[in-house]
């Protein structure tokens, strides 16, 4: 199994690349644009032939490096799934799953029958934290839920990969995350939303270029 | 296998905690006193205990958690060991490799016995690079030394983490960095050398405080 995690430290970003080996074949998920030639890098040097590039949402805090992968690697773009969809590359199977609540259209993707069991929780649930919720169809409520009656589900040790760390963090678990998530641990549903509604952030700044760039996959 | 990598954005080191999760004992590679509580917390968290916390080398750009943690924790911390010389911690065994270069008394650890194969490189073998050779006993005939003769004897599949990255990288491994790293790939120990000797680099902003400092562990 080949594994990489590529951190972009403008936007506290994480990028993974995964294949099996087997066929060469590769998938990224949640690229930035301003590291596509490192992302081609990798790639290459790894002899690894990139067939599937995935959002696990839309973000609002950095540009999809989706539409440079495919202008340069003629990879596939993936970025509207359906709940349970599979994705298969390279004899790996991702399983999509719908994860609503930091945004209306977010999904984590949970790595299935290799000896790594991982899940890419997008910004849903981070590590020791959760996506905020205020804005691009966000909800509180369905964060909970995504998290508590979907993502907790999964075994305690499943490995847990996020689309953005803050801390120097790089990975957590579903077991670390359900007993030692500050916002969720020994929490009702109504103490998370009342913390996550009493969260008062700034917009991203690139939010009003981010957003509608990435819905067109980065091409601005 | 637990593994966990953690980040210090402010000189970029990357830190490693380590357990086969067998007998819950940890070792901790190259900690940062400023991420002290940090490491605390993701131990006790992963329900371990710290054992050992090691440093590959005196570092020059931050200053060392090891007397901070053995305060705490109890934990023995070592950072003077002999070529060969094996920890043993919780039915791991790391080997220490004498891999000078960097300064004159700089070791990498090599993981043994494990599913995951690896080797924490410290500050002589860098993704994509090397540590820098122009001061602390510094030497590039030695780090050519270090790297090809010895690190690169390591099968092909050994994931390499350094104590440093300063592009967002996480991992390398053995066979990307003989045949991509671009001081090393294709090059003579001539070429290296004079890469090396060409790199007009500022002292560290905490070199006068850092190298005395963790010459007692951190305990300024």
């Amino acid at each position: 199994m080949i594994f990489r995690q590529l951190f972009d430290s403008v936007s506290s970003t994480c990028t993974y690349v995964l294949s099996s080996g087997k066929g060469r074949e590769a998938i990224i998920i949640d690229p930035v644009k301003e590291h596509t030639s490192d992302y081609l890098q990798v790639i290459s040097e790894l002899d690894l032939k990139l067939v599937i590039a995935i959002d696990t949402h839309t973000h609002a805090d950095h540009i999809t490096s989706l539409g440079s992968l495919r202008d340069s690697s003629g990879c596939t773009t993936v970025y509207r799934v359906a709940d349970g969809e599979i994705l298969k590359f390279d004899g790996i199977s991702l399983r999509a799953m719908f994860t609503p609540g930091h945004t209306n259209e977010s999904f984590s993707f949970l790595l299935e029958g290799q000896p790594m069991r991982a899940v890419f929780t997008g910004d849903v649930l981070l590590i020791r934290s959760t996506g905020r919720t205020d804005f691009q169809g966000g909800d509180p409520h369905q964060s909970w839920n995504s998290i508590v009656n979907t993502l907790f589900k999964l075994p305690d040790d499943t490995l847990v990969f996020p689309a953005h760390d803050y801390k120097g963090w790089t990975a957590s678990s579903i077991g670390e995350e359900r007993s030692h998530n500050p916002r969720l641990a020994n929490k009702t549903e109504a103490q998370y939303v009342e913390t996550m509604r009493n969260l008062i952030l700034p917009n991203p700044q690139l939010m009003d270029v981010a957003v509608p760039a990435n819905l067109a996959c980065g091409n601005v």
